[in-house]
């Protein structure tokens, strides 16, 4: 682990990107390489560069890139002809990963959900998520908060708080209703007493909604991370009005936050859990719904899709389960890990009077705008660091290390951010000094 | 190609999908075994039952399963640490897969087409494809059609024609306009005139169109084929009153009507098209939206979606259009076979006074109730046949055998389904006779 | 009853509308004077100008302007302090109108009809049925027509087909389908079956309705008469598939079409019918929504309105009631009447190779384009006649005299009717000959 | 003006009501009288009996009933066979009214408005308002307040917070977003800062809006009035987010708050103003929609209604107007009135440790609850006063006495109410002092 990023610097042809791919593309304008092999915590180039990477497939590759493990689990089941697209069907493949699911993730935690295989996006499983609430509860409002992401297909982009997202839809986005997050007004306002009124007031205008959707750190939104308070009086608003609770954890799940849920040991239990990203470990596309028993009211195919049944990602979601969080010793390393990264990220921010945000393996610092954070990712890039913001404004540096980082890489890709942040920042300070 | 289909008879423990999946399961319903393995037309049990796949995934497997080139592609791609998870970075395998597709799909055919990498699910190409047109023609409103089937995500579920479907949104679906599809009144009333007459007249209360949205044949909403002279008199229509034609190929693309997009050789062109299922060829989750360069709007990552990089995907589609794609033979293959196949249905529909539906390889019997197909497919599958229902009643048994499928395997297949059918209405008809 | 009409050539001060009113005033722009004055069929403007009044305020003045009868009811009422404003308290004058409406309307026609007295608009009344039917089926679809016509408040517009009046919402609207009305393809489809078929079809895409509204004629639409038989297919399809048949009556009823509610004898009976327009008889602002008593399901002042209780027009509306509804003599002079526009509008029609449209002494000729429309409409203006058009190309000069006008003056007003026909559309027909 | 009300305790014969009236009837039921004449502040029933009016149509009748200079200005037009209809032609009446509305009204303010009739109905003129507002800034989202009231039709239900209302609906209520009104969280949240914030952050979930609607003083909502400072910073917000600031002045204006509109001496002027209930001055029905000159993009008859030249109405505007608006006198009266008048309700507060609320002759007291608002008011008028309740809860007992009612006889209202809340309440204080 001593190899240090050492990024290239000959551009790739892009030619084939130009003539073919959409101007969607957003990624591949700011790390403009042509990226052919990664493992670890490393991407590696066409020309030889190798990059350090804080951005982990916006937390998909919490266990980094192609993990060993779960990568000879994958070429096993492959070489063995296992099924690779089963619609629902029985697998046994998805047997494999019910059973590690449910042995190692829901009964230790006391949790007793059923679990859904929506089509594997994140924003499929939000849009079964909150269909499921409005069959439940016979309601259509959802209340989402400021700064929200939850996709981007139109039931889940309507949660979403994100101007420029919601702009694309071409449509107006109806029956949701977004309420100020934790700390939204600067920690004047008590946000949930906000939201209780409004729901007792019967001429408030906000109707009765049928479920209350939120991230407990919201990822895109800029690392919000709502305080275990906050999120207990949330879950008792939405019991209070009768509105199911569901925790969009696709980002912050799958031990982000430092537990396998990002709710754990809050004292409330979500209704309705979303989970993507990292739950299939390897980046394969997967996604869940995760839902009490009650709810599962749904009628067989209500919600379908082509994909639901990616079984190769079953096989590394089961063996990611296996490796990592058959005992707790994964969760420790991470609340170390985090904690390394906490205390980091504060005296950066310290010294140039900044302020951090987030929580666990799921933190970044605000530097103010947009502008400036994007000169740090950029430099950070430069020296062989992939980072990227977040935020409202995109003024956050977020750090989304792959969890099992060795503290030796954290600390030197920390030290490239360290010098961005100063290269960028520091005059300014010092003149205000 | 001597084997035959060897059902099991042992019903497997479900203990798991009991006690941990969703009720929305729907195929491990009327296909009761767990699967473990498959290649080219079979798949296996856990019981060593061995039975002919004539649904492939509901087309997601139109080169049968885990064919041996592409499953190479892949071992090697992963053995070497090949990018798994990409966001929408440049990747190696990205550039290989739009170079195969622009020198053998879209140079050929002489399309000029940008590609869209959507979520890698044909409900996010479709919310994709609408979101465009609205924001190209600053219009709301999108006309699909009568049994059209086009995903479960808010904004494509509102043009899914299907009300079973349509009541999992739990909120009225708005913003789409359903008119009849080619021969929806039995072929009395011309639906061109019908669909030009509402759009002409400023008083039809159907307001103006971004897009028109189309199957060329409806997959789910019963085999129905749209003529060649229907679908270019509808892209008139389209183009007289302003509006995108999009074309969902998601079920009908990729050789199963017997070219590669279901519409080519029509004398027309759609503006946008949607791609999944097969795309991949390997059932992996991949999903594309197609259009003109000048609609290429978008701003970057207006529409995004973690796994819209699903470098697995791109590696055996790569390969997929490599192997089968590079000349004329495999659609040539494929006329022959659907000429077979056609000549079977239709003997069969005549023995019993049916109808048949479709096209090239995507063709089915009306055997005129739900409760008749549900019985016929249920023998089948106790011969060792899986083959599955399609229609607004499920009155449709459909054949969607993979497309490399040998004639011998067609046959077999045929000859269990021509027994069911037999069973199952033979008396019927002798009665009325 | 010698009087020939005799136009103003003088125009008036306008600047206080230039100054003040909207742009969006309409009819001022059509016929350029001040009015002051006006009785029975005639309407006189500020210089001494007298019109013959074809247009009779878009049928709210079917007996004609100021009529004695009801003035004198009026003037005593106000002489006497009557209330005028009453909210929805119990007033004399409401039981005195209900009291004839029961009595002369209601039971004589065999119907136990609930009156909900909406704000004083035609469009709340419309408001209010589809509220209605939506509450009592659970439902929020509902079915309108093309070319119909039900108001400009967001909840009718969007049962409304014309385009340039839906423009005016500002946003999209929703949960209305417009189907074909009777007619609509020329007669080559039946509306009614394709109207069946997409209820019935589980995958239409058409969700199950809450109601079907409809005109029994199409006053703004261009004055479609639907057939009896249409009508009572529909309100069978409406009774079929759980829906409620709302008739929209606000133009064609209060013996418009012959009879008082434009629906009697047809061998149907609407669940909800509106009525406004001429319901006060003297042009006063009343709105009703009538229904069946088992639909009464409001909760006190779950629709209200601060008009919904103006006295003055009960007192107008009973004294109508009272003078033409209490035995036959106007249906039959209504009929008779009719008959003779009938048969010179046919003649006028024949003549110049047109067709004639309506029901009733709701009646008018196509003249092919809304620009010949306007040139017979502002000839007859010229000529002392006000008459106006309809149609989604307002190609329908339509004749809306009062009810009450005899023989004499009618023919006069179409004598010049007539003349401006010839003067716009004889040579051309002369040079085709 | 010695006379005192005389309750009569005979109650009338209803069955007429009970056959044929819906059950949304609501005041009836709370007046169980019927009422058959009114002058000034008095309304007298059936049996002789005389109540002193406090509710005045809900501020519909702010000059009182049956005004004698408004009704012989009436009788005169009526006799003279004035235009009674008048779609949206000119006629002398509306002249009058607008030459009046100019001289004594916009000149003096100066303010530059164009006056639309809409149809006769405070919701129509809502409908237009946003119709407009949406049309001249092409967007959808309109932000309206907590505890706001703009009408029962869909799109001002939409913008009304009463969830009762909203409920019947039967559809859910989309593009508008209720925001806290002033004072809504106890006066611990600047609200003007909660909607900047919400506004200007890109990521809020909070649509750039239309327009920002409100209420000055909440009529229906529970008589809460927003500060000057409040309004004006509301104003700055709208214009700083290109929003349009319409002020729904339907019940507070036309004097009701000391000033013709509610929203003089404010230092700000919104870009739209709706008028209703009092601008006929009789209880007629008549409503308008005033905006600047430059949002004038209607289309002519872009929004219509049958009932938009309610002439009737017109003549007595102009009266009122010419009688009341001429020079300051009557504005003095209010605003010395209302002094009386909240000084007398603080004490009646103070005394029951209560609170007020309102501005100008516009105020009421919170008694807590809506049980013991309606025993007071039931209390209230079997002393022979009509009084009724406001709020979320019904809560507050509200005087909305004609603005022309003397003192003696406002003071003599109060006595009774005074002693009907001493009746309901005193006990209760006195157990806990």
């Amino acid at each position: 682990m001593t190899l240090s990023p050492k990024p290239s610097t000959t551009l790739p042809d892009t030619g084939i990107y130009e003539r073919r791919e959409s101007a969607v593309r957003t990624y591949s304008r700011s790390l403009p390489r042509q990226f052919n092999r990664a493992e670890h915590v490393w991407i590696h180039d066409d020309n030889g560069g190798r990059y350090l990477d804080f951005l982990s497939g916006c937390s998909s590759l919490n266990y980094g890139h192609n993990h060993p493990i779960l990568k000879q689990a994958l070429l096993d089941y492959i070489a063995a002809d296992g099924i690779t697209h089963g619609l629902d069907m029985h697998t046994d493949a998805k047997a494999r990963f019910l059973e590690a699911f449910e042995e190692l993730i829901l009964q230790p935690r006391g949790l007793d959900y059923r679990v859904m295989f929506t089509g594997p996006t994140g924003t499929n499983a939000v849009e079964a998520a909150i269909k499921l609430a409005r069959k439940v509860t016979g309601r259509e409002m959802v209340v989402a908060f400021t700064n929200g992401f939850h996709g981007m297909t139109l039931g889940a982009l309507a949660c979403t708080g994100n101007t420029g997202k919601r702009g694309g839809a071409g449509v107006p986005l109806s029956h949701v209703a977004h309420e100020p997050y934790d700390g939204y007004f600067d920690g004047d306002v008590d946000t949930v007493q906000v939201l209780d009124q409004r729901l007792s007031d019967p001429s408030s205008g906000l109707d009765a909604p049928a479920a209350i959707l939120l991230e407990t750190v919201q990822g895109e939104g800029g690392l919000n991370a709502a305080s275990p308070e906050w999120l207990r009086a949330i879950s008792e608003v939405a019991r209070k009005h009768g509105a199911l609770l569901i925790v969009d954890d696709i980002q912050a799940g799958c031990g982000r936050t430092g537990s396998f849920f990002s709710f754990e040991g809050m004292g409330f239990t979500p209704d309705i859990v979303t989970l993507a990203k990292s739950i299939s470990g390897y980046g394969l596309p997967l996604a869940l719904t995760l839902f009490r028993p009650e709810l599962d009211v749904w009628s067989p195919g209500e919600h379908n899709g082509t994909f639901r049944g990616n079984n190769h990602a079953f096989v590394t979601a089961a063996a990611a389960l296996r490796h990592f969080w058959a005992n707790q010793d994964f969760e420790a390393d991470i609340a170390r890990r985090g904690g390394l990264l906490e205390a980091r990220l504060d005296r950066i921010a310290a010294r140039h009077g900044l302020t951090t945000r987030g929580r666990g393996m799921m933190r970044g610092i605000d530097v103010g705008s947009g502008a400036a954070a994007s000169a740090i990712t950029q430099a950070c890039f430069d020296k062989g660091l992939i980072i990227e913001t977040s935020g409202a404004h995109d003024e956050i540096v977020k750090v989304l290390a792959p969890l099992v980082i060795d503290d030796e890489l954290l600390s030197a890709g920390l030290d490239i951010l360290e010098g961005a942040v100063r290269a960028e920042l520091g005059s300014t300070l010092e003149i205000a000094a």
